[in-house]
């Protein structure tokens, strides 16, 4: 069995053989047999060191035996009732705790649908119906929280007016008019922006470091001015922390002068199982309670709140304390640290931009402040795609796909090492290529 | 601990105490301690025995063994990779085989993410925006999936042109602009309705038996007649049979005389964990390939097609063969005679509806076929709410809050036996409050 036979089969039976395009590779993607902390070991038998974990959902690596024993136990018990489980209040309790901000909260299954049910609690919470956005940031799969994801020079507009721009064809016009677009990091534009919309926007949806979008924070004053703005014009800030809750043990959010209304979250908090959730004011969370008089956000879902992705949730964040988020922090700094001595010892132009146990590498010399300066040409594309194919097929190393790493507790100096020394190894292989793209 | 107790944690912390509102009743939810085939015992440590089935989703009830080896053996290797497994293409092609119409298949979370999914790749594939629906019919959250699932008569218009009605408040105008709802199993009114809209309606969104809709099946030629209209419109059918793949071994639509040209799946395919699919033609899929010059869909999602949900999905689908799917019908076939029995002894006015193993009790003299005639007035609520309270208190029986049960493998003759009996019980008490409406 090789990688390839397996995509042969998939092709005949997936649209380009795959569910999940992140896992896409040129000429075929890559089967896991197995994988047990940062190690991935291939059905060809190759082993490599994971720095992507599931894109950024594994906070602890693969297979930890915490996350699995307490699995194992809820599995003889069931998986999933038409009743409740303690284990739903247990978890809701505990991730409460971690964050003031977060005074009720509700469990979905993916990032996606806590991104959409938030959306749809602003709605219901102001009667209001436009969002706005950054440009090019990430907030998964619903049409309003999508729009100019991956919008670019040809279609994006005026920069003092960015353009709704549709990522998935056939996306109704009144969809692209709902949506508000504004530029990340740039204050004055984003507030002008709002202003225009102030009548109608119901919220401000944020990723304080997005993806997407170059992966740079938000600046401070930034989201503070954003903010205040919308408790002048009776809009809600929602921050999407479906990644970036790794961040800190509060989230991205904790170093930050001001506290969103609602925030969704996602990744990690599922322990390696489908899962998200809501979480904010309680006043705002109401419109969610069945208890009401008139509910006005009905909601269910065959899946939200099932016994083993809270478990596993559960044991996952319990683990994740003050002291683990920090050392996995500080294993990041250093690794930042390695990797940009390995650009200048290659000397490339080359950055890096994160946050926490995050962080990407920009081809560019300075790092991207959004997703305009993030962008990357056809030839970088190129580039970027030789660096991945170079480390995945040669050093070994797993990463995201626009060069990003996602830590996990279970990697060490050891890893950090390999990485910084392949990355040195790849630098000179692609600088001939970024030279001549100077030249 | 009582479930008193956990409810009182719960409403700290969540809004209303639950995640689902599917499983919250008066005075608080009840919290499952453990659960194995058909039983399932609370915390009080009090056994019930389950014809819920978390809402239609368990084939073969709780801690089934052979899931549970499956998913143990996959636990050890992981549940999540930025890699492909090899289980998402044996689970693809085993689904597929079932079914002619499923060339292709494209794995999500959830039943919600499939709807959404599936709409956006028909508004991709044939670049037109208005979905058509059946009123009340529930096909997930997404806005315009849900639009009139709860209409009522103060708000639900005319017969001949039934209205928009949104399920959250706050609901854009636009979304209610661009779903066109028609009366369920009403040929003539629907075909006129779809004639106004034809222009712009990119798919006809059909649930063949739908839950909250009755449970009455779609008449074929009602069917027939529909997948006819779209052929002639440009436009395309889709099944959601998120609840009704169970019906029979390719899903409900076996037994249509059309083929459908996307199907949504989830539920059972999960084998107890968060999943759902898209499955259809080749041509229409193909807008969610990544191979594609143009990706017209471009989709992700952290979750989709993990390891855990395919393997325990692929394991109750295999098991979930012909053979049994006739013996869990046969059951549900005893079961309905047996509850007619107890319908005329008791001598009420209820009947039953429902295809496979599902089915639903309704309290009037004969069969809703759709969303008006299945509407509860609050004195009918009452009284279903009273016998369900009877059962699941003093009978110990679940079923599902509609006063439906949807059966799993693991149930034998001795508990349809106990559930006709129980249902008879249950008739005699609330006979006098039905007389006192009655008269």
């Amino acid at each position: 069995m090789s990688n390839q036979s397996i995509y042969q089969r998939a092709v005949k039976v997936i649209p380009g053989g795959v569910s999940r395009n992140t896992i896409f590779r040129y000429p075929h993607p890559f089967y896991v047999d197995k994988a047990k902390g940062s190690f991935i070991t291939d059905i060809e038998g190759v082993k490599r060191i994971d720095f992507a974990n599931n894109m950024a959902s594994l906070i602890h690596g693969h297979a930890n035996d915490k996350i699995n024993n307490a699995v194992n136990e809820q599995l003889k018990k069931g998986t999933a009732y038409t009743m409740g489980s303690e284990i739903e209040v247990k978890y809701a309790e505990l991730l409460n705790s971690r964050n003031p901000s977060f005074e009720k909260i509700r469990f979905v299954n993916s990032g996606t649908e806590a991104v959409m049910t938030m959306i749809k609690a602003s709605r219901a919470y102001n009667g209001k119906f436009k969002i706005a956005k950054a440009e090019g940031t990430y907030h998964g799969t619903y049409d309003y929280a999508e729009i100019s994801q991956t919008s670019n020079p040809t279609n994006w507009g005026n920069l003092d007016n960015p353009k709704s721009v549709p990522v998935v064809e056939g996306t109704p016009e009144s969809v692209l008019n709902d949506v508000v677009i504004f530029p990340f990091n740039d204050l004055s534009r984003t507030i002008k922006i709002l202003d225009q919309n102030a009548d109608d926007i119901s919220c401000v949806l944020i990723d304080l470091v997005p993806h997407r979008a170059g992966l740079f924070p938000a600046y401070d004053k930034y989201i503070s001015e954003i903010y205040k703005w919308t408790r002048k014009n009776n809009a809600l800030l929602l921050f999407d922390e479906v990644v970036t809750f790794r961040a800190y043990f509060s989230g991205a959010q904790e170093k930050y002068s001001v506290s969103p209304d609602l925030t969704a979250l996602g990744k990690i908090i599922g322990g390696g199982f489908p899962i998200g959730a809501i979480a904010g004011k309680s006043e705002i969370m109401d419109v969610l309670n069945p208890r009401n008089k008139v509910l006005k956000h009905p909601h269910s879902g065959t899946f939200s709140a099932n016994p083993i992705s809270t478990i596993a949730g559960y044991t996952a964040m319990s683990m994740f304390d003050k002291s683990s988020v920090k050392k996995i922090n500080s294993l990041a700094d250093i690794a930042k640290k390695q990797i940009k001595e390995a650009i200048n010892v290659a000397d490339i132009p080359a950055c890096i931009t994160g946050l926490g146990s995050m962080f990407r590498i920009h081809l560019q010399n300075s790092p991207p402040t959004n997703a305009r300066e993030t962008y990357q040409d056809n030839n970088t594309k190129e580039i970027i795609n030789d660096l991945l194919d170079y480390l995945f097929l040669n050093e070994n190393i797993i990463m995201i796909n626009t060069c990003t790493c996602m830590l996990s507790t279970s990697l060490t100096q050891k890893e950090i090492d390999r990485l910084s020394q392949a990355l040195l190894n790849g630098f000179r292989i692609i600088k001939p290529k970024i030279n001549k793209l100077i030249n």
